[in-house]
């Protein structure tokens, strides 16, 4: 189903190892039609996320999964070693879009680069760095944009001592 | 588990139906424990969203739902009642915020205004229509933020005949 984690990495990043621009990449992920119709059934019940006659008459021109879906598919390739931040992926917030659908069998992976950090003046453990992550199928078509914020624990704190 | 879609409206809005500042509730959903740990153990397997003595331990200080777990249930209730529109919720992307977590137990709603209105230029049988969603808790507390771009089916098209 998923081989999201496969690159093996273990190293943990802390805010003060991070450098803008720097990137990293997933692991891939199936995205299989049984677990589209199951997410849509739960989260998203239309009939173009359930039924292949009804998608293929709507705008999507056949089945598609839940943008919803594709967004916790990306999740899932960032936390098993897409991104492996120290204290793990909180996020605040961000941006997200789905540029075409996902489809029936697409595998995906997800690459990750970081567009800003921002160390805390008032809480000097953290800070908020910025990601911009796309998430491509096996054509190498962009079916997912994420810019999210997201809290990340300094190595160590600057002491006065 | 859910109750969306319990407020029986049928009535399908189309583009032309839609005015800025126009408001739409929905029905309300359970979140449950047993849901919290099923969603993170397929999408995002993290301690804090799995383990009670680790979320304890955490920034989240108490077991927290996936931020695409509470988008998820969002769309659930957005789709079963809480935004009528025609042809169905199809989003291009948007802007989500995760002010506070959504816990075991919370009993959410979502909350949605018509903020902008565009008829396509290039297809007269649509257009883009900008929505502010807002879920909230059993306290009234906003613990999901959405603004979200949907395309949204004209009731006629324009003719020059």
């Amino acid at each position: 189903m998923q081989s999201g984690g496969v690159t093996g990495i273990k190293e943990q990043f802390y805010l003060d190892d991070l450098r803008v621009g720097q990137r990293f990449t997933s692991g891939t992920y199936l995205m299989d039609e049984a677990a589209i119709k199951a997410f849509a059934a739960e989260f998203d019940p239309q009939p173009f996320h359930l039924d292949d006659a009804a998608a293929a008459a709507s705008v999507f021109r056949g089945l598609a999964a839940s943008g919803w879906h594709t967004a916790g598919v990306a999740m899932r390739l960032l936390t098993t070693g897409g991104l492996p931040l120290a204290g793990g992926l909180v996020g605040l917030g961000g941006e997200i879009a789905w540029p075409i659908p996902t489809r029936p069998g697409d595998i995906l992976n997800v690459e990750s680069e970081i567009a800003e950090i921002k160390p805390s003046r008032s809480k000097p453990h953290q800070g908020i760095v910025t990601v911009k992550s796309t998430m491509f199928n096996q054509n190498g078509e962009a079916v997912y944009l994420l810019t999210a914020k997201l809290l990340v624990p300094r190595r160590q704190v600057p002491s006065g001592d």
